[in-house]
């Protein structure tokens, strides 16, 4: 296989000289309305993806289709879930499909079929769930639990807890809501302690989420729930459990109910399909819930094999993200969800991609000369029309868009106002602002005037439900995969998350000098 | 006074020609330490703000003094607050700030002293919120209101939520927390008919909160919500207040208990110092800690005056801003916040900075050729360490840092864990993570190197306490203010929203062709 610099591929020149697009002209009268039409690929979960309004001309998309030849990213895409150690930093295959389908050979560590492990897991979640809401699993006065707490930082937070928000009111409306989910994630104490002062600690299931068993802010915070729990008359080992690896400390600890396990080969970004999602989402909404969301993303993961990219959402999405961040230099993404329910779903993505791809050396550890990921943010429409898309319309960067939308809402309640219903004004906005974007409108007085030519994409579903919601977790795992391919980089390591954590314990252990002693003083640690 | 273009200013072409500062290099060892002594600036409210990690010397800091004077920022800031029509495209006074303190002159609308207008307001709200507390405007059945609902999008809702938040906790430990508050902002009908799921209807205020009275998203949640009253047999106006202009259709009107003035010289971005935050706040904290927060950002709109950059954190941080982002060439500003109640004050920071400088015309309605804001984006910390940090250690942009960390927590509940409690832990993440940031560390792994120079600040301050919080507030719009007249462009309008606005409205008027036309049926519109 060929891992190639993007600067190196012949492709990539080629794109370089391709004629750019006139946005606003393409998007105008009958050409946007046949662009509307005719760019528009079905996804996993009932969605699609429909790329209209993005900066792409037949001529891009097959230089695109030959980058994506040449780079070898359906071979890769291949490679990774077949098992091979893409991960070459930390010499590790990269397995989170597994947990949702198999989608090529089996895959073994030693003698251990993996995706046989992590279903495994999800069984035993399943199981011990299914005792919970069954009343077999009570506290000490032989009462149900209704609450599930997470204690977890990163991936062990941001993907569960996105992921929980989006189906939270679908749940309740649907009669799905078996315990609510909360999440304590800060070393901050007011973080747990604000968690605890709203929790009915008696009926609480804390599950412990460190792959290591040695996060320090999860067991900072473990101890403060164990605080909590003692000072309630509470036996801890009665109301917590462990998401962990087998080797960690808080394996198979009779501190515990009951601990479930994940690997090295799932990144906590990645994480939110194995069980660290899988415990506390099969505990709030169900097991069966959960294997929905994995379906959807394992009918995801199967689209994104196609090497046809204009039939393949995941990769085509990251070929022009690169083609929009290389070629036109545009420094940041924004994620708009036209949901509420999605509230913090870019808050997940931002951690997905961003750690993911923002790197500065290839996957050999040599330094490249070109950008990689974009900044990556974004809040649910229509409250960031109110707030930053004045900057996304008339500022002097242009910032590519990717917007989400649902046909029906999720609790079905709605009023009709001025001829219409909310639902019908969330969705006319979003339709408003992709033209608007696109297209832009002149005027004499510049102030009025839209330059247009704004980059976005939409994802459109019926509904956001368990299904769809899988699909697009996995359509921007998969397109994050895609870039870091495509750039060369390891999509799969972490470095520059160390050299912060030295230097905190230097200053725990007050082994500082210079500027770390001041600063240190500043803040009042000594 | 002039009002000259960035690039017109001789001090910044000297600008561009002042050596770099090498980052790593002197804020290593005893120059770094005394960096950090030295580059520390008191504010309001009890804060500092340290500036040893941004990438100037005493140099260019003397060029930014001339930059100051030569584009007259001090001057501009008089005439604002003054109440000079400085929002030129709309031909508006600025006076947010007049409803904390009287900096100059008495500021007259026709006969109307404005101060004494916004200070009648603030006093009849506080007059209001003890009626509701003391028991005096009670419901139906003569009990209490328990929880306040404050409905209303963008400035009336990202301000006010994140300063609720920022001190919830606080105010439960204080004995502080009259009526919790909740926020419905979305036209998206699942955001009303969530919160209403969860409140105790019975007992709720909503807040109303549109300046002009027509606002789309806001009157249709209004109606979500007088529907629910009505189910439960509540009478509508007993449970509802306005804030609004005084010619709008909600001022005096009996469907309200009572309505609250602001008006067109305070915009939406600027306004929770009048009664849009004022109403809610007092409501849910009491109108003596409102009044606090706003004694904290008077503090700072006093020190905001001083013409000396050294001693002005407001106008540094604004043209150390505008240095990196003209001179230097970063896209983005991250806002990093080490408390976990400040989690929403980036959102609230998002739509201030974005939507007052996301412009690409100057004051007089021109074309400019330079980069006005940046993107605004944060999480906070630690969090954010073990999510998108690793792009900003070792990505191939560089994003400069606003840090914000507090020597001790809001809730005063901690627990030590290897020697050191969590508070410790918090603070030792931000020291080290500036120094991180700054100094980076080299390593023959070119995949270990971090490269540092990323560019950061801090401000400190004991607790986040109203007064901290209100300086914290009002330091943010005086830099967005400074950058605004630095680089010549209105902060104060936002034609950038009203494209958007005008095809939404055609689309649910069905008046649409071509592309908007297909998004439409895509959406599932018509």
């Amino acid at each position: 296989m060929r891992w190639e610099n993007l600067t190196q591929l012949k492709s990539y020149s080629k794109l370089k000289e391709a004629a750019r697009v006139d946005v606003p002209a393409v998007m105008s009268g009958e050409s946007g309305a046949e662009r509307v039409k005719g760019y528009d690929i079905p996804m996993g979960g009932g969605l699609e993806f429909n790329y209209a309004a993005r900066p792409v001309s037949e001529e891009i998309l097959d230089i695109l289709q030959e980058l994506s030849d040449e780079q070898e990213l359906g071979a890769k895409y291949e490679a990774l879930y077949n098992g091979e150690r893409v991960n070459t930093g930390e010499n590790r295959m990269v397995l989170h499909q597994l947990c949702r389908g198999q989608l090529g050979n089996d895959v073994f560590d030693g003698n251990v079929n993996k995706r046989e492990f992590f279903v495994e897991q999800q069984r035993r979640v399943a199981e011990f769930a299914g005792k919970v809401h069954g009343g077999e699993i009570l506290n000490e006065k032989g009462e149900k639990f209704t609450t599930v707490v997470q204690i977890g930082i990163g991936g062990s937070d941001l993907g569960p807890r996105a992921l929980y928000l989006s189906l939270e009111n679908w749940a309740k409306v649907n009669d799905k809501l078996k315990m609510k989910a909360q999440f304590i994630s800060n070393v901050d104490p007011d973080d747990a302690t604000a968690v605890l002062y709203n929790v009915d600690i008696e009926h609480a299931l804390f599950i412990i989420v460190s792959k290591s068993g040695t996060t320090l802010e999860t067991l900072t915070n473990e101890s403060f729930v164990k605080d909590a729990l003692k000072k309630a008359g509470l036996d801890p080992s009665k109301h917590m459990l462990a998401v962990t690896s087998e080797t960690s400390p808080l394996a198979g600890n009779p501190e515990y109910l009951d601990s479930f396990y994940m690997d090295d080969y799932i990144g906590g970004r990645y994480s939110s399909s194995s069980s660290v999602g899988g415990a506390v989402l099969s505990l709030a909404f169900g097991p069966e819930v959960f294997e929905e969301i994995m379906a959807g993303a394992a009918e995801e993961d199967v689209i994104a094999k196609n090497t046809d990219i204009r039939k393949n959402p995941d990769l085509l999405d990251a070929l022009i993200g690169v083609y929009e961040r290389n070629i036109l230099g545009y420094p940041v993404t924004a994620v708009l969800p036209y949901s509420q329910a999605l509230s913090r779903f870019p808050a997940h993505l931002q951690q997905l991609d961003m750690e993911s791809n923002g790197k500065s050396v290839n996957r050999f550890g040599e330094p490249i000369d070109y950008k990689t990921g974009p900044v990556i943010f974004g809040e649910p429409g229509t409250n960031g029309q109110h707030s930053f898309y004045q900057l996304l319309h008339q500022g002097t960067d242009i910032i590519p868009l990717q917007f989400v939308g649902f046909r029906n809402s999720q609790m079905g309640n709605d009023v009709i106002i001025e001829d219409s219903t909310s639902q019908q004004k969330l969705s006319a906005n979003v339709a408003a602002q992709i033209v608007a974007f696109a297209c832009g409108k002149a005027d004499e007085n510049p102030n009025k005037c839209f330059a247009g030519s704004r980059s976005s994409s939409i994802i459109v579903g019926d509904q956001l439900t368990p299904k769809s919601l899988g699909a697009l977790l996995a359509h921007f795992e998969n397109k994050v995969m895609f870039q870091g391919f495509t750039w060369n980089i390891n999509s799969f390591d972490q470095e520059g998350v160390q050299l912060g954590k030295v230097l905190a314990k230097k200053v725990l252990s007050k082994n500082t000098d210079g500027a770390l002693t001041e600063y240190s003083k500043l803040l009042g640690i000594f």
